[in-house]
């Protein structure tokens, strides 16, 4: 996967270069290139922003170093397009299933905002020429686009072929069966007068498989009441509405069916 | 306000010396460290993980060396203590609401966590002295808490006094006021044939502001239905709901009561 990033603070993506993510570019899963939109300036102040249409605070990115930018990293013609993303408050929620979605594509361009943003014109135009996605990392909000470019990048990159060591350490986690996971301990037994749960250590392994369950069935039940109503029917068997039972979680579907 | 961060990355961090984040630091607003959770360990290797009990995929982080870490940057009897943040995909969705909250501490602790996660006891000891917030960034898989970190920060940074410039700037951008924002342009007027909307250049400020409403009621209602359901009664006038009439979305309160 071949990625650009453009942005007036270059430097704050240097994370991408460590970590897992470095061991990726390392091996060749992943090339990332990283570029200062005032490469794309031509004053003397290398401007990006002016004040916005319409007066309010803030300034705005004007579009004409976004446009050549993209006419050097997405020239039109180019077949396949890459896909452009745009973190931005006003973005489609960033998701697990998103990140698979970006994870198959072969070249993306991350155009990371600032101030106010950057001017509609530049979406638009983009949008003739190449998939555009907009996207926000959660309901809050940020200096820039650049630390969503990182939380991007992470979940995109985890997904490449080769890059996680263990695939059954991908399909385990939270999010990827739409529970939380249940809590994890490891050695010492004994610390500070708290213990491993014994069942743990019982070395039965359908009991332990059955106690995971069930903590992360009541773990999604007390934090993430909608992730449980989320699921799909057919995702929760009798033991499952069992041990819900006492949480006040309402299956609303025959989950029982199987 | 004080923020330690323990890591095994503590490289990740840098970002935390640029922009405003970086600026707040200079100016005294925010003092900010971050700790390599390896100088807390004793053996050669300087070994922070071990085997999950149960059995399983992957490696969970030891609690002894977290402990020590904590007995340092929060001893026990504090006062006030600091709260201790978790970033992990089985926490409670980071909102703006909570950068508000943790904006308003004069201590924070952030433990990243890797691979499986940290041992759960931790938190559990943890909570016996200090408050402890598990958070989650979103519905996605990160390789690690750090990126978290600096997602936190910057929401937080910038509600700390003095750090944005302008106070008109915070209270008008997306989920501060449960919409998203309208669509921004800037010079020049036209450019590669897109226009800025006329309206924009009127300076008929009453018409600007009431486009930018319902360019922003749009907006939400094509992206994020579940922000609109989720305005308090009140919050909606005679013309909003003149202006979604023809997008589906029902009110479901008595939205022209005032």
């Amino acid at each position: 996967m071949r990625v650009d990033v453009v942005s007036i603070f270059p430097e704050y993506l240097a994370p991408l270069e460590l970590s897992l993510i470095g061991r990726a570019r390392a091996t060749g899963v992943l090339d990332v290139a990283v570029h200062d939109l005032r490469t794309w300036t031509h004053d003397v102040h290398r401007t990006v922003d002016d004040t916005p249409y319409g007066g309010g605070p803030g300034m705005v990115m004007r579009p004409e170093p976004w446009g050549e930018a993209l006419d050097a990293l997405a020239p039109p013609g180019a077949e396949p397009p890459p896909r452009l993303v745009v973190p931005t408050p006003v973005g489609a929620p960033f998701t697990q299933a998103m990140a698979h979605e970006l994870a198959a594509e072969s070249r993306l361009v991350f155009a990371c905002g600032r101030y106010e943003g950057i001017d509609q014109r530049v979406l638009d135009h983009a949008a003739t020429r190449m998939p555009v996605t907009e996207v926000s990392l959660g309901d809050y909000v940020l200096f820039g686009g650049e630390v969503a470019v990182l939380v991007i990048m992470e979940a995109v990159t985890r997904l490449l072929p080769g890059v996680l060591g263990n695939v059954d350490s991908l399909a385990e986690e939270s999010h990827a069966h739409g529970l939380l996971e249940a809590p994890v301990y490891t050695k010492p037994p004994s610390w500070r007068g708290h213990e491993v749960p014994e069942i743990l250590r019982s070395g039965d392994h359908g009991r332990i498989a059955r106690w995971r369950r069930d903590q992360a069935l009541l773990r999604t039940a007390a934090r993430r009441p909608d992730m449980l109503a989320a699921l799909a029917p057919g995702e929760l068997d009798k033991k499952d509405v069992a041990t819900l039972a006492g949480t006040g979680f309402q299956p609303s579907v025959d989950y029982m069916a199987e």
